[in-house]
């Protein structure tokens, strides 16, 4: 049934299938379908190697990386693509070897129990975690869909009685802490159990995967649909949960539009399962997911969950840029959803996807904050700055709002550590999160955001976070100046925050610049910090930094200021400059910072007894004993390093002069080049779009409309 | 002149140029020739945005990476690529444009004395040191003999007299103390001065070249040829500045194969120009050349200097192996030589470069020690064990005899600093090398090989260092078992160094082990340090380190020591180990160092006032008060972690035993596997070819012939 659903979707023509089925004859694969072509040929190298290697089913013993984990995730890849080559070819080896995989499984699980390896999570019985046990059967159930109508009747029962059925229940009726949360476990839970409800012709497991274990619509699919996106369709968790999360939402959407096409469950909330395969694309740069809250840096559009959202978001929409995505994947997958985007793809149809900038609503309404993306051209890999406005995201959010990301064709240039955690690595805490992601990873510290006397936001609680939006007050999402503006009064007790980021393109200079203005405003006496952490080699400084050249101590105690060795400390009076290289770009750090402003250039890595960490570079602007603050900084990318031509220019800094004053409502900076060029931004107070302001700038009128205006000083306008 | 010069070697059809004389006219330029296309497109490029931009010769100021520096270095490609696309279109816009810059010159270049901005270098005219004003005369005398014959004459006599003759004459007769030396400057100086003479007609410029000032011979190209390459081609400074140095050889050689063709110049002493083209190609990993002594490590076979080579050298043997590297340069030069390879290479001509293992002997006799490259395949990029066993490399050289580095298909894993120096970046140090350079990147602590009571090898002078070669006692560069053994006695006083490394395929692993046995004889008590530097995270060791969690100080005061930041310092009984990882893949170091030995973790970075070092992990074996030592270590590539699939295998190290004794001259290292299987290896004292060994290892026979013997211990062959 399963195929049926995929059929349906695809429409795909099978009649070119005996060139699979007949490798060796040298029938030569139609140039349409290479990409699908490739799909089917790694698979035949994998199932036939599964076949030689003969079934393998042990008894769950080893956490996340252990021996028996990954041979079970083997099985359920071997069960799908075995399944999918059986429709494909038609060779009965595949078959053998999917059925005798499933009566394993059918001999091993009725006799399971909890996980042994079980920890922290919620235990499994083929994995230390449920969640595992879901994407177990999700895969299986797709895989044994292409089989169960060919096999013995006994055999078929087997299966159902004893893996599908008991998997299926063990997920929902015997999991109910899982499947009915709102959460994306319970979307892997619910799409296993659907799947498995379609599949066995099993109303009340479908019912209970889309409407909640009691029917009524509190949970299920259906409700974290509504739930886990905002109406722009960003997952709250973030990019790189909003990957994982998709691959259950799209595969069992695409299941229910085969069998209950009367839903119309892809134009289910203005089309939301969609929407969120749109956003996840959206909120990659260079095809890898914006590593904001945890996450695991190498994480691309080249993945598993991808390939599956890609092909059916193109089969359900023929929208063409999803075939760019596709090419730049290289990858689809097995059905016939991939086969259908894969000869679309070689038939030259793909357009290319537009990365526009974007103010990504979060929270289920869409107001509770914003993920903000700017970028100044459509590129997959050109400038994008990042301000993260949004909610906490949950267990796995961070302490970071207002916080801000800088990617351009180096690669990340502004950084967000991401997660502490080597994936599946079993030396490394299981391959769980490792301490130091609680310690470090989520620390406002490790952010480049305010921190106010060295404490975690909203005191490092996740759930009183998750409690207290970022308020999105406006994003300029075109023209030559966009800009975001955010603000949040609850995320230290007594201290508001309020911040403006720019990203100004500039008639003459190749990369644009970024504008930050940040204000505290609190009650008492306050120690700031504002951390840039950036990627990169440092060339120099106008600070004059004192170093800890031959003794380097830790930064303090708690909330991830354990973990920074600090390298200088350093004042400068004015504006002053941190330049770094990152590739073959140069880029500089200006600052105006609140008077009485240290410079601390710090780097991570102290406290790790296990060697955790990577030590990466930041420069923390702190004031003390103050009640409000203005910190004023830019980013300026700038000249070219050739390494094969060994040609340098630009290597110094263009921006040599920055003048920040509050004035009229606003706070007005002016920035001056080297080469004399003048121009001034204005950020008030009032964001109404169409309030009008007014003010002077060098005995000059400067007028705008709205929370954001320039003024190109360079021509000469004045009388 | 020239012209005839490339025209012979390259023999070249121009009849195809008109499709590029008016690519207007949307004629599409043949297939056959595409990567001639690209560079004719990419020069044209270029130099139309020099003619739109004008004729700026300024007046010498800056160094290195300075405006006028890159200006001058402009100008002289512009000359160089204008003269050529009007030799290809006929425009005589490129006439034009190269007449007036070097009519600029004309006026400019006989007013000049010593550069402003000279420094330690030789002072140059145009560019602080006198080598770039070489480099410039190459370019341009090769740019300008292709529009000199349809000058009018008073120009044609205004440049030869204040621009060619008169460069000629600064970089012979008036800098003897460049041109007559033996080293990559006077290569450069020759190769511009033959070049003029050439051009010129001017015999006693030519002659100078070539023999020296004094035309005796004992100086100039011919000699260089004779001293700065061993017979294999490898060039005494190293990979870097053989890279460097290639470019005036090749060019001038061609030169002299077009002018002087009885010299038989290709055929001079075996070939050695082809010689060191191939061996510069050798001397990559992954098209990057290996960086041992000063090097850069972002320089690869992607660099002017390479296209040139590649297409002379292809021109002069048409060996079709020289294509498949052009293929990957992507690029090649616009002389007739680059058309007849782009040619070749179009027409599927090419034939994979075979990267064969070679012990490239040093010195001008090959017999002053060696570089010893292992490589278990052909390719490009796979295993590579390099045993640095050269000579000192003049005053580029490291004090790192016996060092050694391992790269593989992840980039380079046991590493080498290379050179401190931010090339052309005026903020560091004015683009010069920075004084890290000496202190840290040369030091024998920042290598991988033994240092002797915290102090450099040679007591770090480096005419001490290249008045004693390093002995190669023999290389094995077949079969499963390659190795390398070479011994040195003058690099401290007192106490004899001698190192076997292994590169050992084994059944059943991907990857091949790295096997090292380091032995030291010594009088009197010593501190042995061995470090390993390395590229990757940290995965976990089972070495108790006590850890400097809090506050890191360094681990000495000088000779590198002092750069050297402290985490850890631990011991352990037996067999010790430590494990990283780097990209998809885990690398173990097994160690059985000599009773008593700490290990010391440690991390570059340590006294760097001005950030100009990268910090880099070190493992140091020390054992104090000792008059010998021997250091047995083994590193284990391992596994596979895909972060898109999230699939992790065989994180944990295979190799669980190591024994090493002493017996029947011989050192045998017997290695067990956590399988249950074991090999045994021997390295004999005795390393005659035709020496028979016996000894016994697990109460069986062990028998070979030769330096290095093996026994596979799992096979039951035991009576």
């Amino acid at each position: 049934m399963t195929r049926s659903l995929a059929l349906l979707i695809a429409a795909a023509t099978l009649a070119s299938w005996p060139a699979f089925a007949q490798p060796e004859g040298g029938a030569a694969v139609s140039v349409q379908a290479s990409l699908f072509a490739e799909e089917v040929a790694r698979a035949r190298h994998e199932v036939d190697a599964a076949i030689r290697a003969g079934v393998n089913v042990p008894v769950p013993r080893d956490p996340g990386g252990g021996v028996t984990h990954e041979q079970h995730k083997r099985n359920y890849r071997t069960i799908f693509e075995g399944g999918q080559l059986y429709r494909l070819t038609g060779d009965r080896r595949y078959l053998d070897h999917v059925r005798a995989l499933l009566l394993a499984y059918a001999d091993l699980y009725p006799g399971l129990g909890r996980h042994p390896a079980a920890a922290n999570q919620v235990a499994g019985r083929l994995f230390w975690q449920s969640l595992n046990d879901s994407v177990f059967l999700v895969n299986a159930v797709q895989g044994y869909a292409e089989i169960r109508d060919v096999l013995p009747a006994a055999d078929r029962q087997r299966i159902d009685d004893n893996v599908i059925c008991p998997m299926a229940h063990f997920l929902s009726d015997e999991s109910p802490e899982v499947i009915d949360r709102i959460h994306n476990h319970a979307t892997w839970a619910a799409a296993g159990v659907g799947l498995s409800g379609y599949l066995l012709g099993d109303r009340d497991l479908v019912d209970k995967a889309l409407l909640g274990l009691d029917k009524s619509g509190k949970t299920g699919f259906l409700r974290q649909l509504d739930l886990l996106f905002s109406p722009d369709g960003y997952y709250a968790e973030g990019p790189y949960y909003q990957r994982y999360a998709l691959q259950p939402f799209v595969v069992f959407a695409a299941a229910i539009a085969a069998h209950d096409p009367d839903r119309e469950i892809f134009a289910y909330r203005d089309a939301i399962v969609l929407k969120a395969v749109r956003a996840a694309i959206d909120v990659t740069h260079n095809g890898y997911f914006i590593p904001v809250n945890d996450a695991i840096r190498d994480k691309s559009l080249r993945t598993e969950e991808l390939y599956h959202a890609v092909a059916i978001a193109y089969g359900a929409t023929k929208d063409p840029t999803f075939l760019s995505i596709a090419d730049w994947q290289g990858r689809t997958v097995l059905t016939p959803a991939g086969e259908q985007l894969a000869g679309d793809l070689a038939a030259r149809k793909a357009q290319p996807w537009r990365f526009d900038s974007r103010a990504l609503g979060d929270g289920p309404d869409g107001k509770q904050g914003a993920l903000v993306l700017l970028r100044t051209d459509g590129g997959r890999d050109g400038p994008l700055l990042v301000a993260k406005n949004s909610v906490q995201g949950m267990g796995h959010g961070h302490f970071d709002r207002l916080n801000w990301l800088y990617f351009d064709e180096t690669g990340p240039v502004v950084t967000d550590y991401g997660a502490a955690r080597f994936l599946n690595v079993e030396a490394k805490h299981g391959g769980r999160y490792v301490p130091e992601n609680n310690s470090w990873a989520k620390a406002s510290i490790a952010h480049n955001t305010l921190v106010v006397d060295e404490q975690n936001q909203f005191g490092g609680k996740w759930k009183v976070g998750e409690e207290r939006p970022t308020q999105q007050l406006a994003a300029g999402l075109a023209g030559p100046t966009r800009y975001s503006i955010a603000a949040i009064d609850t995320a230290y007790k007594g201290v508001a925050m309020r911040r403006a980021l720019l990203l100004v393109e500039v008639e003459g200079l190749a990369n644009p610049l970024t504008i930050d203005i940040l204000r505290a405003t609190g009650g008492g006496r306050h120690v700031y910090d504002l951390p840039l952490h950036f990627s990169g080699h440092i060339i120099d400084s106008d600070i004059d930094f004192a170093r800890h050249l031959a003794e380097r101590p830790v930064l303090g105690t708690a909330n991830g200021y354990q973990h920074l060795w600090v390298d200088g400390v350093g004042a400068r009076a004015g504006k002053a400059r941190l330049t770094w290289m990152q590739g073959s770009r140069f880029y500089s750090y200006h600052m105006l910072p609140p008077a009485g402003a240290r410079f601390i250039l710090a780097e991570s890595g102290a406290n790790d007894p296990q060697f955790n960490l990577r030590r990466e570079p930041a420069l923390i602007q702190r004031v003390e004993g103050a009640a409000d603050a203005v910190f004023v900084s830019l980013l300026e990318p700038h000249g070219k390093y050739d390494a094969s031509s060994e040609s340098v220019v630009a290597s110094k800094a263009r921006v040599s002069a920055m003048d920040h004053r509050r004035a009229d409502g606003a706070d007005i900076l002016t920035v001056t080049f080297a080469d004399g060029r003048r121009f001034a931004v204005a950020v008030a107070e009032d964001v109404a779009p169409t309030a009008r302001h007014r003010t002077t700038v060098d005995g000059r009128a400067f007028e705008w409309t709205g929370p954001v205006g320039r003024l190109d000083l360079s021509r000469e306008t004045r009388k």
